[in-house]
């Protein structure tokens, strides 16, 4: 490093953090206290030159509208789905960014000479919610997007468990008549909880069809009211792996499927009871108190890529880490 | 402490490990080298008062058969089923061995006037096959007996969890239409491959049902084959759970089922083999060959409990912690 880059970094006090998912980055500014300088949302490019020049226009755009000059960045952290290898910032197996294998860290720090951190999606966002919730301790983050996954968060920082599978519990078998998954496994987690998966099952027409499904259930449709719980078994039983593995203290639950606020967080939570009621065991877990729904709208994803970011090794950001809320 | 204790307990060099189980009591004798000086089995007491003294018993009748005074013992650590409290040296709901509540480590410790630790069973068991197993990084321990459960083991240390339930993989239900468990869910994986489960559905005389089970099955019985799959079947699930949530690197098994050896091991590796045939994700894994079972009569429980016990704080026992092989 030569003495202008180390002069340079000097004053690079925000740290920026994006979560990148299959049709738009959300994408924010954190300042040295932990605060939200400010927060864009962008379109997703598709393939390797696409998605490079859609992270690099968001933080352009981020620090233009937020109003502080790209040179005052020190980091920018990045969470994608897709298997991450951490250290050298490459993604891999991106399908639903159109990725096969992209050298995103490096890509991107030549485009703005800012160091990049790229971490799983899931992952990154684990982090930004057990810090935004003000979680002590361990606890999951069970993402119910088009997909399902978790991440585990243990005395403030990222589980990563050997081979990058954990907190993969949507990949689970918990009905082994169950609908065939993605995955090509039957009654996993996911084909009970997962979005893609109950729009598939649905097969109905409409921009929002869990939406629908709680709508058409709520009128009382009988389709309607079997993916409706069929949603909340496959969250509930979710939870219970997480616990009965890890044993985190709490779940906080995000992704997408949390828009529907109440109604998702109330029917997790009955199912959780009434699941428990034939056991002794699990009634004692309590495990319908230990659930949190993210708020709708909640920017722990990018935060928490943000935070991924601010831990680049000091040798290339010599400010502190900033000090998160909560 | 007084000068008299201090200077009582320079000479202690060797620890003493019990697993405590629902009928007997494994107990090793560990040098400072962490090899084992000597090994006996005695029965266990019934109730508060029998347990106490059948351990104690255990103690001072291996001192004598391998050979060194009760003088020259450390520690005793003691791993024992139910729920225990580490802190305090004390049983909850050891209902195998008719204790509800005993504070055993202050019972014990004033009858030998030796520092114990006693830690649950399988945890203790855990920490004793990841030495013995020289396995590193991170690992579980799936202990296939009466029950099911499992204990985890990071970087040299249990896994403890938030509340105690690290590793109770038993009593998750993957098979909503499975056969009831005695914690009162339905399909746990305890209900596949628990040995108590599978004696009841075997329901058929004999002293080893699960041997019965195996060679009925080899004979062509319908009945056996079915509950010869089960159990294999069960145990893949909870090698699948352990990997996809706390993404340990091995699954080591142990407990009552692996004198069933090859038999059992080829089962469960054929098991996660197939049903792993329609998932690239799952193949991808490569789960089969990540188990590895106990040898039959390893002593493993009751040198993990002599770990445990070798861990008591430097104040009661001011040597050095004892060098695991491995």
């Amino acid at each position: 490093m030569t003495r202008t880059d180390t002069a340079d970094l000097t004053g690079r006090r925000i740290r920026v953090g994006l979560d990148v998912g299959g049709t738009k980055i959300d994408a924010v500014g954190v300042g040295p206290s932990g605060d939200i300088l400010g927060r864009i949302r962008r379109s997703t490019g598709w393939g390797d030159d696409a998605v490079v020049e859609s992270i690099v226009m968001a933080v352009t755009s981020l620090a233009d509208e937020a109003g502080f000059p790209v040179s005052e960045i020190g980091s920018v952290g990045i969470g994608i789905p897709g298997l991450v290898d951490v250290e050298e910032g490459r993604v891999e197996h991106a399908v639903n960014l159109g990725v096969e294998s992209l050298d995103l860290a490096a890509r991107a720090e030549r485009m703005l000479g800012i160091p990049f951190r790229v971490e799983n999606d899931v992952k990154a966002a684990a982090l930004g919610a057990a810090v935004l919730s003000g979680v002590a301790g361990s606890m999951a983050y069970l993402n119910l997007g088009t997909g399902v996954a978790a991440g585990i968060v243990v005395g403030g920082r990222i589980w990563r468990g050997s081979r990058g599978t954990a907190g993969e519990v949507g990949h689970l078998s918990v009905d082994p008549h169950g609908r065939l998954c993605g995955c090509g496994q039957l009654g996993c987690i996911e084909t009970f909880c997962g979005g893609g998966a109950l729009a598939r099952a649905w097969g109905r027409p409409g921009a929002l069809p869990i939406r629908d499904i709680f709508d058409a259930a709520d009128a009382g449709d009988p389709d309607a009211l079997v993916l409706r719980g069929d949603l909340f078994h496959g969250a509930a039983a979710a939870v219970r792996v997480l616990v009965l593995s890890a044993d985190v203290e709490t779940v906080v639950i995000g992704g997408g499927l949390t828009a529907l606020g109440a109604r998702l967080e109330e029917g997790i939570r009955t199912a959780l009871r009434a699941e428990a009621e034939t056991s002794p065991f699990m009634r004692s877990l309590h495990l319908d108190e230990r659930i949190e729904l993210l708020p709708a709208g909640s920017p722990a994803a990018a935060f928490g890529a943000a935070l991924v970011g601010a831990s680049v090794p000091e040798k290339s950001v010599p400010e502190k880490e900033i000090v998160p809320h909560g």
